[in-house]
């Protein structure tokens, strides 16, 4: 029973928490690891630790992303692990929002996976091999009051992920959707909780990406919620 | 026991099919009725018959929308039952898609419909009263292969139903999702089916849509899916 | 477009509130109707407004069940329009259940469901025609901390309902599935509610189900869920 | 980030395929291992290769039930993992089903596991430690046609996992329901498919439990499906 084995990880939406964690895991696994995002000064001790590429990319903007791609394969060759971890948040009453900022959730939340995913796609179907995880959240499976254009932005994602893996599974590319249901613990945090665990510990995030899309194909999974022990759902 | 009662409906998205069954049923029960579209050159004879008024409108833009809303009050008064109709298919494999017509199906699906919904808010929450009907399809509880483009757009406006249930209906505005799983039957398709019954009739839709939209507040429905007896789900 | 019409209904599980506004409604409308319950002391009344049969039953009894049938074709002739409205709730931590309390709540609100179902679908299945309606709860859809036993029934109930939805949809049977998410209003709330309809008026309830069993054939619903208009969901 | 360590596991409903790939797997670990089956003639072979302990026991019987966990405990201590593997599949039309044969269904697929559930949270809570898998099914996330009495036990089952993740993980114990997808392989087929890895490997299935029921407290799953890569879902 073999399980899936990755050489170059691209992570889209690149920050400290998560994707930092990811970034971590992958390289202390021996993969090569390219970082993207919007802003990549930020990124400098990261792309240090993991030595990673650090790539500067709107995902919204189509030529970006394929430019993007072009960097990575010319730099490490073609990512066979792709991660979509790039959202923005908008919150308020209905009547409050900004229709761009909400313009600007669904496409940096969705329509930027979509075009990393469709890069991913094509490099990964000749091969039919390769993964593709999404980060989702809780506003992707409910939409709370107040959330109209985040909850947008997240059901969209996880409808792309449910067609992807509809689509893409059978040719040999797993596709995966998480559900982060909880706040993600940042640095500062830790060891202060009242409640020990009550935030989701980024690097015991990371360790379920890696035994998802290390599953056996024979018993893959398209989507997985997350939360602390303690959260109410 | 009493039922809620509406003055002026306004629907966005209005070609033949549902939305002419539903502004039909409007007018026959005394109704304003305000019809919008893209392009308002097929609309004469619905107007004609259901004495509505006509208004172009790009549903994915913010300006004209609210312009929308304006000329409606300014014709009929505030509209209190808002229907959003409108959306763009595009289907293929995800490799193959065009981005700009995964986004412009996304605005049309999502966006557009928040941006009326919000209008609709606005005239509704002074008055604590008022209706938004959602049309979602399969798409938007069910991603399939080959349905990328149309999925994030269908799943967007359930996920923006669920959250405006959530946050408008204990302000009393009922907001309603309707899931709409089969094809809608053309006059050209009347009678000449081999299995009878087994498209959506365009009619019976509508009379969901106003029972639904009658419904005593104590109990509300969020989201209704209609389909063929026969259809297989 | 022909609604269905029904001649004959039977209700098991009948108490006051919403059995007895689907009663009313039902003989208001000219229907014959039959009330199952295990104890049949307390629906005089209502058998007396409605010219309702009254019929002893333990639902949870194959053979009753059979009886109850027999009874009630011998009596108005094959019922048409079948509700099943029984249900035991328990509830407490898992490790306090009394295990024969959990078994009995299973078979109250499910397995007798099925008997019902089973004896309802063998009368309409040779016609092609008829309804089944199962009222659930939204302990069937979300698992609440301390409702091991009721869930376990109500989740059951709805595997049936669905199962029966695409069984005897393609077959003329129109299976509907209620989630009524919140308390029934009994008559002595009634105006005493501090937030008017914050509960179920049994009446809308019922006003639904109608609607819904009378939906045309082309455009079923086989389940909905309702709740008051400020119940947090 | 500490993982969690199990020390005892109990296995119930225990025959070929996935309950020998978990007692191999656990023993493997250095876990003391426990089998409970209605028949335990056929778990000799298994038996001797994890030095696992063999309990006669029908799951449907609250003393059987109650007698088993004293058994375990006295030769192992207690167990701080049980997973319930055991269900009992009946099909056919609704018409033509056995009742007796659905209430065993339902009896075997979810009122055992509660009862297994129940002994197993009475040892955890006090510890405010241990986990409970249950074995699900596509069955008990859709009913389909032919599967009433099948769909009514994994409902219930479902409904059972996700009122006992909500109620016992804020307590410490892990609560996790699989939902098999698809045929799990048999020695029989290995090798043997036309199409590779087409049917559930159990090997890589108890991976999954492994990994699932060792995730870190601050980010839990408390339901994965698992189905092959080239299975239509």
């Amino acid at each position: 029973m073999d399980a899936p084995r990755y050489h170059t990880a691209l992570i889209v939406g690149t920050g400290p928490g998560l994707s930092a964690s990811l970034a971590r895991l992958f390289a202390r696994n021996g993969m090569n690891v390219a970082l993207a995002a919007r802003d990549t000064t930020k990124l400098a001790e990261l792309c240090a630790d993991t030595r990673a590429s650090a790539h500067a990319c709107d995902a919204r903007d189509p030529l970006a992303v394929a430019g993007l791609f072009q960097e990575v394969q010319a730099r490490h060759g073609a990512p066979d692990l792709v991660i979509y971890n790039a959202s923005a948040r908008v919150r308020g009453p209905v009547g409050d929002l900004d229709p761009e900022a909400v313009r600007t959730s669904i496409e940096v939340s969705a329509f930027g996976a979509f075009l990393v995913a469709q890069q991913a796609a094509r490099l990964m179907l000749p091969k039919g091999r390769g993964a593709i995880a999404l980060t989702g959240a809780t506003a992707g499976v409910k939409g709370f009051a107040g959330s109209a254009g985040f909850a947008m932005g997240k059901f969209a994602l996880r409808g792309l992920a449910q067609t992807l893996a509809r689509e893409l599974g059978p040719k040999g590319i797993h596709v995966a959707h998480f559900v982060i249901d909880g706040a993600i613990r940042s640095a500062a945090q830790t060891g202060a909780e009242e409640r020990p665990d009550a935030t989701l510990d980024p690097d015991a995030i990371a360790e379920s990406y890696w035994q998802v899309l290390h599953q056996h194909r024979s018993a893959w999974s398209w989507e997985v919620e997350l939360r602390p022990w303690v959260e109410t759902f």
